[in-house]
């Protein structure tokens, strides 16, 4: 399935002083420099998994002559997004033809035994992170004018002549982040794959916090709205970077569809548009972003300002995505709704469930301004749409609610009627272990919707639950090799992913950077919990 | 065969005062702006050969949109040697991925239809006109920072993304040459093909007049000295650019190997090196460049100054590289004398000409300075060379001067024994005759050697056949198609190539220029071809 949505003929509306509020706030990056750690070899094993093995120390690179043929990859030893620079002299009778290199920068081995050539996804082949120079003049130090998002970088001598071979130094990484990881108090947990958990949600965070909070620093390294509410939640638990998420705020309400509607994804490059993707999942998460924005830094003129385009995106779909049955209109195959990647999830119950959920926090926004008008008519229309799902979609046999024309049980369905909270707390806790006990066929791809079913569970006061999916989910990214989480992960199909091919997928992105909330916000000070963090309390 | 010379602990010997001298004289390049004439399709007929169509006029090019998979080639109307810029911009919804394209530059079509994955010769693959390049940020001019040597250019869109296609336009090439061709009068003659050839020969040399007189722009981009000879020449009857003569023979003679031999080749970039690579006839030129820069230019001081070192060249050579019987020692298949490309010629009757021929212009040398000891002394070494070189390598049978072991019979070795002049002129004559009717298997592949054919021919009055002869060859490179003469031009087998690949063959190579040369010195003007320029004379 490809996603993407155009519009002929797209017109926008915009706001010069939200976006001239969010250009002031633009960031710094904060710049460091990232030596390779070592250089390695990445082979194939018996089942055709990437094994990395440690080749050389960095100081034996000086005595390294590198010829036609030979490959060379530097680990970085984590995760890093920046600019990379090296020397490369020319060792020999003479540099009498330039050298010519193909360079490779891989998030996660296995992008190093990929052939780039075979690459057939829907997503443009421009992501792959691949470069081939001339160096026409040696000794030279190349300063890359790209950004990349890697772990390894791997040098391929293409050609140099007879007369001479390539010696490399001074590799370095320039890496670039609006945050600094180190003010940052560690989780603290007895238990280590927890603390191992949280660094790295953190980390991945972190490098996905540039210009804007990026999706991916691979891949799209663009705002959208959907990973934006997730990024936020984990900022005020951990860098509390507010100025950000104002930034991000204005810009999404700076420029909008003309109708109203606000993009899914907002481009800050080459200048500022707002997408012409409209998902109405993503559109209605402004009113949440916006009130745990409120909540987190208590910034009320932010607040007033931005709350009419809030709570209109509720308007918009209400007036506009609604049938006469208060059910939102499916759309099928289009690209209407996000949810969650995987190949047939019908989305029309989710969106429903999602709605409701955005006229909650509407609700809190209303009331913290005082429109106790608008708090009264979201409240009604709330309990219309409460009612009209459970009547809909709800499936009294089967225990479970299902969505669309062919009745279809999914996973997502329930975690999202859960959190939208379209039972009590009693009834949804007993509808999310029946879906685990049933586990329907439509499940789960991205950690973004690992962290709305983990969240379902905490809701459900199954923090045990929760907390044994993580680890089970995240912990198993970290025990596959995670150094940042991962766009995707199906533990049951390594090579799962959205595009067509794993070669685009993003190793580092954002929306499953939530444990390091979770944790933080329902286990580590919570009474239930404190085992799990008694190290820091006995401290 | 690969060709080339490394030596072990190379040392070399500096006059820095001669390597200032050639540095104040570095030219400053002119600059002319230079425009796409129209876009064509380069594709394959029926025998393999590559056929050009027009396609589409340059005004058109605003309104194309390009693709992945879309190519387009834009023909510049001639061979150009400089940089290139254009202008990308994203058409559509939206620039959401970077645009992600390969450049080729091809000097004559066929490049066009190569695959360079499947290039195996022995040359660096590096020289291959071809860039890949990721767009970032669209609209973006790109500049490229490297210099091309191509008539055509050809984008190729890799990628863009589903949501935006691509639009090219101010596509430009900055060409950079140290002359200018419009000062030069037309050869004038009544008949058009030696017009063009006498035309094209002046444009291969301009493009190969950079920062020093380059072998070939595409590739090699460097001065060699037995290609310089020939330029020089070509430059007397044209150009009249004295300094730059003047500059590339203070290079070879400001650094030389520590025992005063001259390298065949020297590069100016990044900084002043001479080649290790010593071969006997190169080194042996710089005898005949000396003369005809002086009998140009008349400058006395330049005579004075390198005629040590030229004449040094000869008494090495009768040092180190005779036998006892004053023959040259053969040195096989190693890379010591050039005289001609080709598959298992015998160099060394062609040496031990090649070093007669040279104490004729060391003779010159001497003689206009006074020096008239050495007159006498090399005169005689002449005289002995001669007879030895009768002696050992005259076959009376066959009527041709055989060489080496296997007392091979080429071509190389006749012409070279004629413009040694080791017999008078009939006999010299009779030879070339000879050796046209008996057609010696070990035949001809360069216009380098060709020249030296032609030449020979008209050392021995037969000025007819030699017109005859320069319009079959470089005229049958015209026919071909050439916009400027190509370094290699076998006419029954089009795929030479000394490389193993005719992908990496230069086709703007100075050392085909000299039909320029030998048409004004040797025609023009010449009572007995008067009829050939009555246009000139008429007017």
């Amino acid at each position: 399935m490809s996603a993407f949505s155009i519009i002929e003929d797209f017109r926008v509306k915009t706001n010069q002083a939200f976006l001239d509020k969010a250009a002031v706030l633009e960031p710094v990056l904060n710049r460091r420099t990232i030596k390779p750690k070592y250089m390695v070899s990445v082979e194939e094993d018996q089942y055709g998994e990437a094994v990395v093995r440690k080749t050389a120390e960095m100081w034996e690179l000086s005595s390294m002559h590198f010829r036609k043929g030979n490959k060379v990859v530097f680990d970085f030893g984590d995760h890093q997004v920046g600019y990379v620079s090296f020397t490369a002299e020319a060792l020999g009778s003479h540099f009498d033809a330039p050298a010519y290199i193909r360079l490779k920068f891989a998030e996660v081995p296995a992008e190093l035994m990929e052939d780039s050539d075979a690459y057939d996804g829907w997503l443009s082949k421009s992501w792959i992170q691949e470069d081939v120079l001339h160096l026409d003049i040696l000794p030279y130090t190349e300063k890359l004018p790209r950004r990349y998002a890697f772990r390894y970088m791997q040098i391929e001598i293409l050609d140099t002549s007879p007369k001479y071979s390539l010696k490399l130094s001074n590799i370095i990484c320039n890496y670039a982040s609006a945050v600094e990881m180190s003010s940052i108090e560690p989780l603290g947990s007895e238990d280590e794959m927890l603390n191992d958990i949280d660094r790295i949600s953190i980390k991945t965070l972190m490098d996905c916090m540039q210009k804007v909070f990026e999706d991916g620093p691979k891949r799209d390294r663009r705002l959208w709205l959907g990973d934006f509410r997730l990024q936020a939640r984990v900022n005020y638990v951990t860098f509390k970077n507010f100025d950000m998420v104002k930034r991000c705020l204005y810009l999404f309400a700076g420029m909008t569809f003309h109708d109203g509607r606000m993009g899914a994804c907002f481009f800050h490059e080459p200048d500022l548009q707002v997408d012409d993707t409209y998902l109405m999942d993503y559109a209605l998460f402004f009113c949440p972003v916006l009130w745990d924005y409120y909540e987190a830094s208590g910034d009320e003129e932010t607040l007033q300002e931005l709350y009419p385009q809030a709570v209109g995106q509720i308007n918009i779909c209400i007036e506009t995505m609604l049938d006469e049955n208060h059910i939102v209109i499916d759309q099928g195959e289009t690209f209407w709704c996000f949810l969650d990647w995987g190949e047939g999830l019908n989305k029309q119950a989710g969106a429903q469930a999602v709605l409701i959920y955005a006229i909650r926090y509407g609700i809190r926004l209303a009331r913290a301004l005082g429109d106790y008008e608008r708090v009264q008519q979201l409240e009604k229309q709330m309990d219309i749409l409460k009612k009209a799902a459970v009547e809909t979609f709800w499936n009294e046999e089967l225990g479970m609610f299902v969505s669309g024309n062919e009745r279809q049980v999914s996973w997502a369905t329930q975690v999202w009627m859960i959190l939208a909270r379209v039972f009590n707390e009693e009834k949804s806790r007993e509808l999310i272990l029946h879906t685990q006990q049933m586990n329907p066929e439509i499940s789960m791809v991205t950690p973004y919707m690992y962290h709305h079913y983990v969240d379902a569970l905490i809701q459900c006061k199954e923090e045990e639950k929760a907390l044994a999916e993580m680890k089970r989910y995240w912990g198993g990214m970290i025990k596959d090799g995670a150094d940042t989480f991962w766009e995707v992960y199906n533990p049951c199909n390594k090579q799962e992913s959205p595009y067509g091919c794993a070669m685009v997928n993003s190793y580092c992105h954002a929306w499953s950077c939530t444990p390091a909330y979770l944790l933080r916000k329902f286990y580590k000070g919570n009474e239930k919990f404190k085992e799990l963090f008694r190290s820091v309390d006995d401290r």
